[in-house]
């Protein structure tokens, strides 16, 4: 495969996102040990969740990980091989990646990105994938995002509508949000695909499209050598928000490789086998009559379980948390809770 | 009070147990900490269970406790006013009550004993009810068991029966197994007794009623200066079982004071004031729509919870406990198995 990425008429660089926080993994993740820190146990192996990323990326010319100003530091230690992109300021992924491609340009010229998130877990046939989207990048001039085909109808992913099903890349219909169990039963029926937050294209491609869009301030900046100004000048934004979703020029790749974004405690039973009662258990634990639990805990903690059910007990350092799976994205209220008590 | 154990004819001589573990509390309990160390995060103040009731019995002429060799250390550092006797095996409170008796008849000599766990709750006019049993110890030369007055149909204590329920200490009619709840609320409105496991007694007494007794070898053994060969004789068995259940020298004096075994995790919303939400909280926690459980965490842990409710969350040192409030009891099945694997 790497021998198609060098077939393209410019190097390949691999952005590695890796600025967020995870919070609905606490208390596993904390602002100290977000995520992309993690190595979950050793769902795959004992390298974290980064780690894994920057290895699959490793056909790339160069690999770049884009990260805040507190984990510069432990992303240099940890992988060693990759260039450090520190973020002026934290603000989703839209400032972060056209901050990116514009420092990407400067320091490595004409190049194609493919940008990943550092904190999801992918199987199989990621690199034959990534590099028909790096074609398609640079064959469109557009922005392209890789479409997983859904192996069920998630309700807590984004989708993406193709123009077609049939082509290597195909324009995008329609981005559609997370829908209902009903809506998400007829997206996949109808060939719709998961937007896995995975993107290839040019600096230029890219930085174009950011200029007409709320990033425009943002890129402005960035040509007058201002980067805090321009962080400034936008707010927290996703780069699906900011620019995919605006732009008539997005095209998506079909990706059949696994992939999971492992965003809350429930994913865990998704990624790990379970026992015979359906429990997936991370760590060192004890269940009696317990059926169809997460239960993850660190390598110094012990959890015990008699009588439960659907639940996730998550045990890390110093901090347990206990909430029915069905609540797993409420993990978000607590850590907001905890952030304003200085506890997270 | 004191005036009224004075005017008894011989020294009161409490006896403080300390000998078991109190493994449903686990993981606050463990085989290092058991139960009658812990504080139980100061329902009662920051002293100990065990130092508490230790402060209870202050009124008594001399105190002693009585409790295991790995346990002795600890005992004498935590309560240094009083005496202890080191059990030479773990056998229950049978063995342990008639090695005690007749310890302190050798120390003392001629004295009546107060026999008290040291790992319960106790709230009230306590001392008035131990002279009365005291008393009644002295002067009926039989086996006096305190009779809790029940506060509500308890069906996880045992009952005692009474003959009648006008005098200060009244002949046993029948102890009563642990009751299902339709036989606990008819216990309680025909006037019977929980059965907190607090005694008085002579040593004289106690040694008589366990000479015709499955402790007779026991008896014999120690009036040889033996223990260790009257330890390895006997069953492990509850003085209830050996003893009180089968003499016809059974009494039972009413004890109107508050009192609680804190026997197992769902107690913990019997003795602290529950939040709104019908919470019981010990230590530091956040709970979000939570209803009706009981969390203990010691002050190194936090626990989050949401979404739950009729669980109990304990967590101390590296290990953590999630059941239902209304599995409390099988906490026992987790040390088990926490035992076979060392882990306890």
């Amino acid at each position: 495969m790497a021998g198609n990425t060098d077939a393209l008429d410019r190097p390949v660089v691999a952005l590695v996102m890796a600025g967020g926080t995870g919070t609905r993994l606490y208390p596993a993740s904390r602002s100290d040990r977000p995520k992309q820190f993690l190595s979950l146990g050793g769902v795959s192996g004992d390298d974290s969740l980064l780690q894994q990323t920057v290895s699959r990326v490793g056909f790339a010319d160069e690999v770049y990980v884009s990260t805040g100003a507190d984990h510069a530091e432990r992303v240099r230690r940890d992988v060693p091989e990759a260039g450090v992109l520190v973020e002026p300021a934290a603000k989703d992924t839209g400032p972060a990646l056209v901050y990116a491609a514009h420092r990407i340009r400067e320091q490595v010229g004409e190049c194609v990105l493919l940008c990943v998130p550092s904190d999801h877990l992918v199987a199989g046939a990621f690199e034959s994938a990534a590099e028909t989207a790096l074609r398609g990048a640079v064959e469109t001039e557009g922005l392209v995002a890789f479409g997983v085909e859904p192996s069920r109808p998630a309700t807590g992913y984004g989708y993406i509508e193709p123009t077609d099903t049939e082509s290597e890349w195909a324009e995008i219909e329609q981005f559609r949000e997370k829908p209902d169990a009903e809506t998400a039963r007829r997206f996949v029926e109808q060939g719709f695909y998961w937007n896995a937050g995975l993107f290839a294209w040019t600096p230029e491609s890219l930085l174009r499209e950011a200029r007409d869009s709320p990033l425009a301030p943002l890129v402005e900046a960035l040509d007058e050598s201002d980067p805090e100004r321009g962080f400034r000048a936008v707010e927290a934004v996703s780069i699906d928000y900011a620019v995919m979703e605006r732009t008539d020029d997005a095209y998506v790749v079909p990706a059949d490789f696994e992939w999971d974004d492992v965003g809350a405690w429930d994913a865990i039973e998704r990624v790990v086998e379970r026992d015979d009662d359906g429990n997936a258990v991370l760590g060192d634990a004890l269940l009696l009559d317990a059926e169809d639990n997460v239960v993850a805990a660190d390598e110094e903690t012990h959890v015990s379980t008699v009588g439960v059910e659907g639940l996730v007990v998550a045990a890390y350092d110093d901090r347990v948390l206990v909430v029915p799976k069905d609540d797993a994205q409420r993990v978000r209220e607590v850590v907001a809770k905890l952030r304003e008590r200085g506890l997270f």
